[in-house]
């Protein structure tokens, strides 16, 4: 009888590395989380120190994190989490590392875990977008013992960006194109920057501006150069077949047309960067001018052309009534996906595509993809 | 170890109640999946036959589906479905009926075959639209037994529209208002005939058209009643948790202003409707006009507003900037959550909302959903 079937429901084990911003935003959304909860925390780690509770560690005013985890942590040692961690992998219980850092040393250890039998979810760009070894270490270390990796908030936070494109592929529609704003931090700029008209605020007001609202990069070079455009469309690419080893090198592979000027490709700080970027406005005017004649406005895009096998982050025209014109504001990402399906008109996905409370979103989002 | 924790990826057995368009197109998907596939098609049934094997009927054309089961198959039999496919719930194989009818008999199954250990999928809107009772048998019934129901399909289709809603609400974010065009008809008929413009087509003229390229429903009072709407709304609101209880008759109860003229109310077959309809296209040129003259455009929407316990579908007027004048398009779906992290901009999801391929899309990926 069916009966016999059922059993006790899954328990997570969830170890969370990084608890600034988006790490104690998704300890604190785990812990809000309603009813009998699956879930408990059984490790937090800033990158000095860790707590390690594998009973749970008691919910408390996550507030205060990462404080706590400095006075009360224990040394962090990357041997000792892979070793404690693995051990509470059982029949009935799995363990799952979010990695809410942007680190690179850390990416690097998915696939030890993954091995282990560890679960990994992370807005961590890193591994994704990394060299193609890498990704293939994931691919094979999660084929190996089963164990998942999941990633939507790497591209659009908590849109659901990753999760639609996997949809396409593997229920087999055929995807053409991807095109998208993807940088929050263009969206805005180029909201406020180009708007069809012939008139408008300088390109160095307006990064100045986004930079003093906290929108950009401490260095607004670090955005204006395009690599977290690239690093997106790497993570993108990767989930269609005939892309997937497109990009040896990764999101430095992608044809990308960074906006930092020459001169200022060395600038010392963030606040040289902007003091010197006025010299430049003749230059960013001139293109506003000639999309606007055109009818056009500007967009910073990044582009999947899957027939052509382009990949290229870059700025484009688009003419004032197309959605990228008509339907963006703020600082929103929009995703459009040209599929057979969805031709001659695309699925389109458009919203908030940074911040940490989407971003945790997208994170939690992926933790409940692996309970229920 | 870690290995000790791998156990074999689990089997699925997937019953497929209905073999028209969807079903078929649903067959054909699952068929196609690439690699070592965990899925087994184990029932075929038309509304009058069925074929069951519990080792896997083999891959066979599509096309000729419905035929095959009626020629070959027993006659249809719920109880045998019920008992057959109970049989075959066992540790380490899940078993999911797919419904892809429009049947109220069989929706109203739903709750015994979850009892069952049965997990059931569907575009089928019945059951979720139907009375709050029905809902909550479902609801119970799967948590009985851990059973699980998915139904994104049975809003936007192949669009990510109800994971989203939910992954919303799971993760605690606090949706405040919900409004879109659900209707693929009405977003057809309405993007023809307001534009912004004082000129355009008549009403009338539009519906034929519609209803002659198989857009609308043989009779299409049965689209312009926005009885699909209403379906769509009570299924969505009743994922917000203060909503659950508000329509106690479901799509019935939601506050719907239908389009069909009261003149109109009892037209005996689709070819009276459309051959009367001209005699209101003055009415709705005045609505056009009013429209025009104010900026705005008509659309024939669904709006859930959390705060105001406020479910809804009728048509309104937009500004000729509103992303439902200058994004939509064709036959399009669009649908803007606003909720407390996505504020003040929405986010929004767009595309094809109707159609076999994507349809079939949306269960598929229901089906993906449970086995990765």
């Amino acid at each position: 009888m069916a009966q016999s079937s059922i059993s006790p429901p899954l328990q997570f084990c969830v170890a969370v590395i990084g608890v600034g911003l988006v790490g104690s935003e998704f300890v604190s959304q785990l812990w809000s989380f309603p009813g009998p909860s699956p879930f408990r925390i059984v490790l937090l780690a800033t990158s000095r120190n860790l707590i390690f509770q594998p009973d749970g560690i008691p919910k408390t005013t996550s507030a205060q994190l990462k404080a706590e985890v400095s006075a009360l942590g224990l040394p962090f040692d990357a041997p000792f989490i892979a070793r404690e961690l693995s051990g509470l992998v059982k029949p009935g219980q799995k363990v799952v590392i979010v990695d809410n850092t942007s680190s690179d040393d850390i990416a690097s250890l998915y696939p030890t875990w993954l091995r282990l039998g560890i679960e990994v979810i992370t807005p961590n760009k890193k591994a994704y977008s990394g060299p193609l070894n890498l990704y293939e270490d994931i691919l094979n270390a999660s084929s190996e013992t089963g164990a998942r990796f999941l990633n939507e908030s790497t591209v659009g936070a908590g849109l659901p960006v990753i999760s639609t494109l996997k949809d396409l592929v593997a229920t087999g529609d055929k995807v053409t194109r991807i095109e998208g704003v993807f940088s929050g931090t263009m969206s805005y700029i180029f909201n406020q920057f180009s708007t069809g008209s012939t008139e408008g605020p300088s390109f160095s007001s307006v990064v100045k501006f986004a930079r003093e609202k906290g929108y950009t990069e401490p260095n607004p070079a670090d955005d204006l150069n395009g690599t977290d455009v690239a690093r997106k469309l790497t993570i993108l690419s990767r989930l269609i077949p005939s892309l997937r080893q497109q990009l040896p090198a990764g999101f430095s592979s992608v044809d990308t047309a960074s906006l930092v000027p020459e001169g200022l490709a060395n600038a010392a700080s963030g606040d040289v960067f902007v003091q010197d970027l006025p010299k430049y406005d003749e230059e960013f005017d001139k293109l506003r001018q000639d999309a606007t004649k055109d009818g056009s406005v500007l967009r910073f895009v990044g582009v999947i052309d899957v027939e052509k096998n382009l990949i290229k982050a870059g700025l484009e025209r688009y003419p004032v009534t197309h959605p990228f014109a008509t339907s963006l504001g703020g600082s929103d990402n929009i995703i459009m996906f040209h599929s057979e399906r969805y031709s001659p008109r695309p699925l389109i996905i458009q919203g908030a595509g940074a911040g940490a409370a989407v971003t945790a979103m997208g994170v939690m989002s992926d933790l409940l993809k692996l309970a229920y």
